[in-house]
């Protein structure tokens, strides 16, 4: 068995328990996790860490791809051992201890993180912990459910702890694609020119002496958290589809589209399930993570390849692809997030980016963020990588939230994390705002007719009304901009009155 | 001298007076003319448009690189032919039509409209207005002092008017690289590793049957209106090269530095300047718009070579560089500005960007534009294209404005056009705040304890207190948050109290 999974006969040796491998792990340094989306993160050193840290407490600055499954996030901050992490996560608890200021989160364009690593901006990791169906003749590591940035945590790091999760079938080997830019000055372009193409190897490469320990772990991945489509989220989906499908009448856009970037979560899931019965066909996806319905359009001959990151699917579809992943392995690959979300390539590709907003305004800008302009909730993730350079930068979300207290569209946002520059297509159940080649006061226009609750529909128009007779090429009343917000904060609802 | 200057006999026929070729333009058409800061723009035909328009009204969408010499857009305005104008300006009389509402003003990243052209996104033009040295043997077309978007609009537009600026060495011809990105699906990599890397042609391809006039002008580029430095323009210049100094001397950074992206302005000007005196050597430039200072650098031997797309110089310097173009030849290129901000290109090379900010907020999120949130003042430009990709991204401003009546910095910024993601370097007079690798409360207390005028510094400290009370990633009590601004607007001091 342990040969099967180690190739390179003398790193048996390095065999060691979890417990064993995160005493490696010491009070104060810098650990690059593996882990992207819920998917692919090391299972068994984290949770043997958070049992020693309940003995013996340290701190780490923890950086892992994007989010974490198993709720590792969760554990590590309930012990304390989180000082600092970054570039994302989605975890409750965590959530909490970072609004409370308990642990310093650096919300980062995913593309980033390892850019700034390599520049020597931020930390590189003291040790690299990341998860692998194996390890080669080589000694080189092949990853699991996704890359991220555990091949830059790997060269980054002066120790590097393999954990072999034994619930996935060696056969994985193959499925990824690893690149790595060169040191600037000597930059050379990225050669990738359509999603399909590989241009690196498919296992990452390391000098095998710097492999400080191997942790066998049969725990898997947490399934997705994706719901299915409810009525708004079909709607949502059937105005996208509709708009892509003049597109193409109009010659702006292929039969076959562009690649496409679908966010995570319910509502992209579902505009990605929509395209099962769209006449586009040949679909490509370049993304940052693969969800249930990529496989759905698969096996509906729809979509012809996909390139991403990460895998992160339901128990069921996780069944279905890994355990016939021979099935999918040419028709799919994964990518360290620096390339799958790198601006010269999605620029270059011209993808219809789909992302998830919080709530927008009137002009077009975005929060992906920040709940009233203070709390964040996870992360700007990859939308910004994509939005800023693809064809067309979509962002989808219902139009209110809680009950219909929470407008989602308001006079203005209270955090921005995509500018008006960056958003061309905004939808909510209601309808689409095509906002491209419009002025802030047409963008107003287009967005309140399309996008906008009825129920928030006369306010929206009264404050923009009273905005314009103040004048400005992005008329505001700044004492009112934030009302809704602060009605929100004080009442529970975004339009009642003091 | 016609054949000096139009060396394809068969376009001598298309020699036309200004009036006449002005006559070409017709209401409703989309137009697209030269121009970029200041420098390059066709002269003699919008200037005879204008007199046209005085006695047969009409109203054009008009398109250009980016700001435009000679009064040009305030004359366009003032006889109310402006229907919509992008993707940047200038000009006061402009700027009020724009903020009433009465021209529709798109701002863009400068790297966008083409390609949002490209995609038949925004309307391409009817009608190219170009300036040119000269026009080749095969009917080509050499700029002058700017490239911007002329190329594109050449090869998009139906009718290309072509004006041959007299007062320009013919010898200008070799300074352009002019290279266009294919159309998607199937682009490659833009091949420039080096910002003196040749990838194009040096004029302008065209079939010459679509050049329908040819008017010659003699009418000279307005002079750069920067002004020269004064103490707190020196002292940003100061705090900034000494950062770089410790960046050298850290071994973050090479003592030649990375290629510089610097903004145009006095602030700018001044840093620029202010590397002539300082230890580093081999500097490269890879720019927008090259400026006095550019010329200084490399009259010192500081500075190997210049990209950019545009020159826009006081009028001595503009004597010493153009009238002995031969000398300085070889050590610049002027490019479309689609590949001088390319995103692909900025973050290849790891440029260092400087651009000024209207205010900056304790998040470090920047406000390039709006006064007041709702008053434009010229545009985003290209600072978009460059802080999101660059190695470092640098933004500067004096810390107080209007006698001290406006803080540059506040609570939070009254429009986003950067997101604190974006932002690694912030400088006032004051100091400076190194961003990097910092959450946004960490920020924060950068920010405050460096850049903060000392009138403002415990107003903005006690609200930073509070906000953190109250708790969040990202403190703000939003009934607070944009309350210098209102104050500023209601009583004309921000730290007024009502």
């Amino acid at each position: 068995m342990n040969s099967d999974r180690i190739r390179l006969p003398s790193l048996l040796e390095k065999v060691k328990s979890a417990d064993e491998a995160a005493a490696l792990i010491k009070d104060g340094m810098t650990v690059g996790m593996s882990g992207f989306t819920r998917a692919g993160e090391a299972k068994a050193v984290p949770l043997a860490l958070v049992e020693r840290a309940k003995k013996d407490p340290l701190k780490i600055t923890l950086v892992t791809g994007a989010s974490l499954g198993n709720d590792i996030d969760k554990k590590l901050t309930e012990v304390g051992a989180l000082a600092r992490r970054l570039p994302f996560q989605v975890d409750n608890t965590l959530r909490k201890a970072i609004n409370d200021g308990q642990v310093m989160f650096i919300d980062q364009h995913l593309s980033e993180t390892v850019e700034q690593m390599r520049a020597n901006q931020i930390a590189r990791p003291d040790i690299a912990v990341v998860e692998a169906v194996s390890i080669t003749e080589k000694g080189h590591i092949v990853p699991t459910t996704s890359v991220g940035n555990s091949a830059n945590f790997v060269q980054f790091a002066k120790q590097v702890i393999v954990e072999i999760n034994t619930t996935l079938s060696p056969e994985l080997e193959g499925l990824h694609d690893i690149y790595l830019p060169e040191e600037r000055p000597n930059r050379t372009p990225v050669n990738l020119l359509k999603p399909d193409d590989r241009i690196g190897t498919t296992a990452i490469e390391v000098d095998p002496s710097k492999i400080v320990a191997i942790v066998f772990s049969d725990l898997s991945d947490s399934p997705s958290n994706a719901l299915p489509a409810d009525s708004e989220t079909q709607a949502i989906a059937d105005h996208l589809i509709e708009f892509l499908k003049q597109e193409v009448d109009a010659g702006r856009l292929p039969n076959s589209l562009r690649p496409l970037q679908v966010g995570i979560g319910t509502i992209a899931n579902a505009v990605t399930s929509g395209l099962v019965k769209s006449p586009f066909t040949d679909l490509v996806q370049y993304s940052e993570v693969l969800q249930d319905s990529t496989f759905e359009l698969l096996d509906a001959g729809k979509l012809k390849f996909a390139s991403a990151s990460s895998i992160t699917v339901s128990a069921p579809c996780a069944e279905r692809v890994f355990g016939n992943i021979a099935k999918y392995k040419d028709k799919l690959v994964l990518r360290p997030q620096e390339i799958s979300n790198l601006p010269e390539i999605v620029r270059r590709l011209g993808t219809i980016s789909i992302n998830t907003a919080l709530e927008f305004d009137i002009y077009g800008n975005v929060n992906s963020t920040h709940v009233n302009g203070s709390k964040m909730m996870n992360g700007i993730g990859g939308s910004g990588d994509f939005a800023r350079n693809a064809q067309l930068a979509v962002f989808v979300t219902k139009s209110t939230a809680k009950g219909g207290a929470i407008s989602s569209v308001v006079p203005m946002v209270s955090h921005v994390d995509h500018t008006g520059h960056d958003t061309d297509i905004l939808v909510t159940e209601i309808g689409l705002a095509d906002l491209r080649g419009l002025a802030p006061r047409e963008r107003a226009r287009a967005i309140i007719d399309n996008c906008v609750h009825p129920d928030y529909r006369s306010a929206l128009n009264d404050y923009f009304e009273r905005a314009c007779a103040k004048g400005g090429q992005t008329p505001h009343i700044l004492r009112e901009a934030l009302e809704w917000h602060i009605n929100l904060e004080e009442r529970g609802n975004m339009l009642s009155k003091g």
